[in-house]
């Protein structure tokens, strides 16, 4: 194994939805789980029993999820097996525990995996959030800054938010990939398409004071050196002028 | 206007669904745009036509974002007022455009706010996507990072995505408030409680062994510390040891 594959693959979080309501939110949340590589899929006495035939079409391609899905009496039971609880919370509660946002969950989530030290995430029924007695489980509060104004989240969102953030702070995240393939022109084709454009503007008189030629070269070279123009780019632009010019440019 | 209060407020950017075809979507998306307070909704050739009533129930609180939302009959004109257009697309393209994250679309969408420029996110349809000659009309391209094996998400997901990092990436945007009122115990109370947790027991004959005394203790207090006790909660532990030794604590 290389140095460079060495980096700790972490322990992903259990997702453990409590007295969840409708399965569609249920399907939902499995396929936000898949999509951001959760899997682990809890569920604390779903008030329409489980398997529940309505979650399968909102899961799309994330069946294995729900089949792998395991269903608990009580809470106590679903995280027996975890070493740290993170409870989503909307309403402010008057414990006293630290409140992280969903970020800050997700680092830690990160680190103490690494440490050995494996996590769950507790989320509320749609109507009523997570119960007092509930939250008190949790090692910590997680609560997602949103507009106060309008800030309840539907069920599946919010599962969205925290294996979203969970998985961007993997520690092999990366940006995306840029268009590959694709090499910038160089300076030198760059020059060769300068030098194109303006003996061809040379020729057509579009220099009317020669006092301006200049500032008014360097307007347009400019405006081209922004676009990062590939070298497929240029030679299309070189293309473009030679058509525009037409036969009068023949001698150029 | 104070001065902690003169921080930029920027434009929030315009949610774009481009041939959309569910209502319910519309509506869930218009939801997620809410939490994250975004209200400019605009609809490019909705399949169903507008207003669809499947729209109004997954919306919620969120009816106000609906009835404002403006339809468009073409792309073209449902951007015309922008100065800077994103496109989320989850397929690679073979166009020579940035490629960024939410995250990073969201700082930039901020930073040219505060210089004036209004931003705008196309969203494609649910089967297919955005169209080559739609997204050849954006500066960007925004890719959410997800797992590769399953990157397919839900039209309201990925509208909760983008909105959620805008919203995140505001210049006021903070850590969720921790509990208020609320003191840790000084160094003296936490003095306090350990001398009677210690005193209480030595009379009950807990440390057997003297020579280990000192590390018992050492371990004990470390616990409480760990915990962050607050003033009430030491006064509280104090009500335990008095009540669990009873009568025969008297003397303490």
């Amino acid at each position: 194994m290389s140095a460079a594959s060495a980096a700790p693959a972490t322990d992903p979080p259990a997702i453990i939805l409590v007295g969840p309501q409708l399965g569609e939110n249920i399907g939902t949340a499995a396929r936000a789980m898949l999509n951001c590589g959760l899997t682990d899929l809890r569920l604390v006495a779903p008030r329409d029993g489980w398997p529940n035939p309505q979650a399968w079409a909102p899961a799309v391609g994330a069946h294995g999820v729900l089949e792998q899905a395991r269903v608990f009496p009580t809470l106590t039971t679903a995280v027996a097996d975890l070493r740290r609880v993170y409870a989503t919370s909307a309403r402010h509660r008057d414990m006293v525990k630290p409140v992280l946002t969903p970020r800050q969950a997700a680092a830690e989530i990160h680190a103490k995996s690494v440490q050995g030290e494996r996590s769950g995430i507790l989320f509320g029924p749609e109507r009523t959030g997570l119960s007092n007695d509930e939250v008190v489980l949790a090692h910590r509060l997680v609560e997602v800054p949103l507009n106060p104004d309008f800030s309840s989240l539907n069920l599946a969102q919010a599962v969205l938010i925290l294996a979203y953030e969970w998985w961007q702070a993997r520690p092999a995240s990366e940006s995306p990939a840029q268009p590959s393939g694709v090499l910038l022109a160089t300076h030198a084709e760059l020059t060769g398409f300068y030098a194109h454009l303006e003996r061809a503007l040379d020729a057509t008189g579009f220099f009317k004071t020669p006092e301006l030629r200049p500032s008014m070269v360097r307007n347009l070279r400019n405006l081209f050196l922004r676009a990062d123009l590939t070298e497929q780019e240029v030679r299309t632009l070189h293309g473009v002028l030679t058509a525009l010019c037409g036969r009068s440019m023949d001698g150029l």
